[in-house]
């Protein structure tokens, strides 16, 4: 008896056991799911084999592997690896070892990059998937199954692409016992106690994850790091995982302390001027390499919020920064310096960085890169992008996305955060082209050039804490990959590898997720707020609080709300932060009635009666916003549930919980603030608003402690 | 076409892909894989369909549910609910809704047991599920799926079994952030931020694996408790819990903390005799019913190690159960009182929880259950039972073992502990039985009994942190259920669910679990040493260890080693613990050459040269015993490896790491211990003993921060 593989998965899906097809989320983009009607045919004719031409190695075998499963999963049958060129092969090959026969652009997809194409080769048709490294071919067995995934035409297929960006890289905010900072998904995936000895399946389904985006590097710990991660047995772990994601192209970095040499080798200072400093990162590198070959090298946090760094010994960033880049110099390692700095008396903690940083342009060493976040406060569902980006064309400037929602809902709330990071990509900096153009050095002709997501992964066995906050890690890695790519695009493709391909109900999941982004801003802080959020936790509203140990930790800093207005003033007669934007971007920004609504209140300061574009009052327009997000996530609940039947019922239910939860919290957000602005404006709602459901003194009586990822 | 389930599991089995059938030790011993040959016939024969008989309940919902789960995964087709009495059907029956013509010993299932038997029934051949309770059905169910995956002769089935404990209780040390104390494989799996109204679906699978073993309550957070969770927001959270478990016959308990009062309340003490307390204490359990209205009761760990206390005010361990007794009694709730207390001017530890519970003997409310460690130091790889068992006849006493390995390396080191339990359990008094009788009331006629094991559950995708300590929270609950159970039975039946119903390999496998007890004894703490290991991680070893706060926190404290001689005088001669047991036990332990080898140096200080059974001297004893241990487990990796062939990969790769680390270590016990005590005898090994390894500083200057699971 012969049976096609379409029989044969219908047959079993019908019979076997629901833990055997259980969706979890486990699998993430990469469920492989069975095609059905002409998608599978087609894929079947056009995988019917695997032909390597080239020499084997660790990174081939990855992407022979993940080709047969993906084929496996989606036709029933397990394509074979073969060297004979025949109708319906999928032909992996590399420009040295291509077949007689095969032109191709090689010089074109450089030394990431792939070409996916359909074409007659030796009288055969098949598939070509073609890069200049083995790496390149890994990255294009991933796009090919994700081509055949979602749907696309593999019958004339034709598609080419290499990495804008050099570095596309996690990180990791997690602590040496597991803890994550700002973490909402578990524990680390980090099993630091049982390594390097135990080497846990998941570290290879993280590094397939991240391969299969194009992500090369993966900052293993915390910022806000220890020294001890720098010793010989943490080195063997973080070593340990490095021999896991290598054939991924997955390099690891590590968070260094700044003080490690007073720390761990005894010396007095760790001021970067000094020789016996110095020497000690030096040799500290040389170990490092010797443990770990490929390592990436150092991502570090100084002096900011507590952590040592060169200012202790009246240095500045390019001195601490320059000293580390010393030392991986020989290597081949570099250093990725944060420029999230602020001292507790400045008076504008947004002009902060821009002022420490913008006048070293030109001083850093060049395997130097400074990370910058994508807005100058702090990871806000809203912020106008950060001023440093093209103010420094002699330094390469990598940006630094927050995956994690520390400030946007935790892994509760659905908010996908493409548009976010294409709102800040595609951003005109008005010194020459947009923050993409500055992050892929093609401003400035930067080589070495990255980008950064904050890892929102944790042991929770969906990884992200949230099927939908999977999109988010997704929608990172494929902009890393190419800044110029699309939040709709990416959402499609996200959407069909995760939940359908069927496209009425990919779509409507793609309109809710795009929707997602700006409730989030309306309910949490509309108008350009910002900072509201409860102390500690980061979760809740909390308008009110003004007494912390910093001025500039208090939301009321950040809002000014009182009887005759509200906003922060960032113009000429306030703080002048937005001096620090290009003049053309300055103009616009410095005066109300050209700032977009979206960005009004982050540089102005303006009474309640301010009249809006809507014709409305400032003070209408605030609570109108704030109804605006609470109403969205209630069409996107019945958006949900409208998908039932094309979901499967476990996530579907899982969605649905979470999305009702949502909504609460997001009445929650609306009714804390209004009453709370009230409360300080005096004014009455608007005619035909809802009152806030509990009073001022309930909102503000609210603890939440034991809330996850605290600092 | 017709095709019989083995044909297409077969098909399915050869053509799925790999992450459909991975073996990741999720399903725990539920993973109902394919019968073949006879087993698969006799199976198929006598699942056809299921019957229910009485009115329908959450319970027997999940009784049908795990039936049709279970026959689905062993034979390929899943039975279909009826109503039809008919021939290889599966008869779900209480004595109320029994069909006419069946007969059996109902009076002898009590309230929760079952029984099993094939029998004619109305003119067909079925298999009757027999209780007085659905809880009952449940159980039963679980049982004749164990029949049938343990390869039991299913045509002939007869059995019955009813449990001897009346509360079987997992304790859970997991902290209201997740962290678990002394937990080795992950965070808790309570996910406190986002319940309730979040339900993670492994909640349901936590109840199933329960069920499966019988045990019926479960203490959600740790002893070392924080008065937060006694709070509205908290409790609402156990009662979402308590939702998801009710069917399974699992009832939520709280940890309490005894000062709640003061922290909650604002009344100035917590003293038990304060009618202002008792007032409280009362309307809070009432508010916890509200709650959660089959709340099970608190766990209490009081005036222990730094928790309040009644003795906090001059009141005395009755004083304060009795307090909390008077609270639940309306509601039918239990207080367990933990008996580990320890003060620190006392001069062995061993004897402290006697000394002060012994004398409250018959001063407990009916309601109160004093839970007493197995040994009377902590959890170690071996003590001789409680002295406090046997000798409050008028208290009933819970038995608590530790399933969680604090000192028995981690999730790390395979150690089965079904032998440690079963080697308590069987322990006789000398005051008119064992401790299993003591422990299921029937010695002094107690309807009150409890038996608590500390989980070894986390979010580790295996539950335990390994494989093989799946058998540890397997053997306790079976031992839970049924006292006299022996570990190599339980042993046996896990393996055959868990690994390889083959008899040889499973056999082979039993083999291995049942020596890898004495053997962690032997490389830890061999002839009756104790808390020999390291400060704060209770991980590797540290004998030289005699500086810290409390003397006897200090393994110096418990070895006593010195140019004279080893071991701790519990004798009339040193702190007479021994007199704590009956006079028939006691005599026999107060004499070294009547006291087994295996508790000597529990009991006795004795010269390096006193002559042993073996006719080595003490000192060539203690090193031929930790040679023993390092070869066993040498040996059980030998024994793993060669089976291979009979156990999926992925999981026997992973056994096998975990093996070789055991090895390593165990060599560090021994070599650090050894050393150590020549340090101290100035003795030279016995001839052909092999030297350590490295030098004892060595030993000594290793550290481990960052280990998991400290307090």
């Amino acid at each position: 008896m012969k049976f096609t593989g379409k029989w044969l998965m219908a047959a079993l899906l019908a019979v076997l056991p629901a833990w055997a097809v259980a969706e979890d989320g486990y699998e993430l983009w990469l469920r492989y799911r069975p095609l059905q009607g002409p998608a599978l045919v087609q894929l079947q004719a056009g995988a019917k084999s695997i032909v390597r031409t080239g020499a084997d190695s660790p990174t081939l075998q990855a992407a022979v592997a993940e080709l047969k499963r993906g084929v496996a999963g989606l036709t029933g049958r397990e394509p074979a690896l073969t060297s004979r060129i025949a109708p319906g092969a999928l032909v992996l090959a590399t420009a040295a070892s291509a077949p007689a026969g095969l032109a191709l652009p090689w010089a074109e997809l450089g030394a990431e990059g792939y070409a996916l194409r359909r074409l007659k080769l030796q009288g055969a048709d098949v598939t070509v998937i073609a890069a200049n490294s083995d790496i390149g071919l890994l990255y294009g067995s991933y796009a090919w199954l994700r081509a055949a995934q979602t749907g696309a035409d593999l019958a004339s297929l034709d598609q080419r692409s290499a990495p804008k960006v050099k570095l596309r890289m996690l990180n990791h905010w997690d602590n040496l016992d597991r803890h994550v900072e700002r973490g909402y998904s578990g524990a680390s995936i980090w099993d630091w106690w049982k390594l390097p000895e135990i080497l846990d399946a998941r570290y290879t389904d993280y590094a397939r994850a991240n391969a299969s985006l194009g992500i090369n590097g993966t900052v293993l710990n915390n910022v806000n790091s220890k020294a001890d991660s720098l010793t010989g047995p943490w080195l063997a772990k973080a070593a340990a995982l490095a021999g896991v994601f290598r054939p991924y192209g997955i390099k690891v970095y590590l968070s260094a302390r700044f003080s490690a040499p007073v720390e761990l080798g005894g010396l007095k200072k760790s001021d970067p001027l000094d020789p016996a400093v110095r020497a000690w990162w030096r040799a500290k590198a040389d170990e490092i390499y010797k443990t770990i070959p490929d390592f990436g090298g150092f991502l570090v946090k100084a002096n900011s919020e507590g952590q040592p760094g060169p200012q202790d010994y009246g240095r500045n960033h390019a001195d601490g920064a320059n000293m580390l880049a010393e030392a991986l110099a020989p290597h081949g390692g570099v250093v990725l310096w944060r420029a999230f700095v602020y001292a507790p008396e400045a008076k504008d903690r947004a002009a902060q960085a821009f002022d420490e940083f913008q006048p070293l342009d030109g001083k850093f060493a060049p395997n130097v890169i400074v990370q910058v976040k994508n807005g100058a406060i702090d990871f806000q569902p809203r912020e106008p992008f950060h001023p440093l980006f093209g103010a420094t064309p002699k330094t390469p400037l990598a940006l630094e996305l927050q995956i994690t929602k520390e400030y946007l809902g935790f892994a509760t709330h659905l908010v996908y955060m493409g548009p976010l990071f294409e709102e800040v990509l595609k951003a005109d900096t008005g010194r020459g082209g947009t923050v993409a153009r500055v992050v892929d050095g093609s401003l400035a002709r930067h080589p070495l050039t990255a980008v950064a997501g904050v890892a929102n992964i944790g042991t929770d066995r969906n990884w992200s804490g949230s099927q939908f906050d999977q999109a988010n890690w997704y929608a990172y890695g494929r902009m890393a990959w190419d800044p110029d790519l699309t939040a709709a695009a990416i959402a499609r493709d996200w959407a069909a590898q995760t939940f359908s391909t069927r496209p009425a109900a990919r779509d409507a999941i793609v309109d809710l997720m795009l929707a997602s982004r700006e409730a989030v801003v309306d309910y949490m802080t509309p108008l350009g707020l910002h900072h509201l959020m409860g102390t500690g936790h980061h979760y809740g509203p909390a308008p009110w609080v003004d007494n912390l140990e910093r001025a500039d930790w208090n939301p009321t800093y950040f809002h000014r709300a009182a009887k005759d207005g509200i906003g922060f003033d960032r113009t000429a007669k306030g703080s002048n932060a937005v001096a620090q934007y290009a003049p053309s971007v300055a103009r616009l920004w410095a005066d109300p009635r050209s700032t977009p609504p979206e960005l009004l209140l982050w540089f102005h300061r303006l009474p309640w009666d301010h009249a809006m574009p809507s014709g409305r009052t400032l003070w209408a327009e605030l609570v109108a916003r704030y109804d605006r997000g609470v109403a969205t996530v209630a069409d996107m609940r019945r958006r949900w549930a409208a998908l039932g039947p094309h979901i499967d019922a476990g996530r579907h239910a899982e969605v649905s919980a979470y999305l009702a939860q949502q909504e609460r919290e997001a009445r929650w957000w609306r009714d804390a603030c209004i009453a709370y602005f009230q409360s300080v404006s005096g004014l009455s709602l608007p005619a035909g608003a809802r009152p806030p459901e509990r009073s001022l003194d309930d909102y503000k009586a609210q603890r939440f402690p034991y809330a996850p990822g605290k600092g």
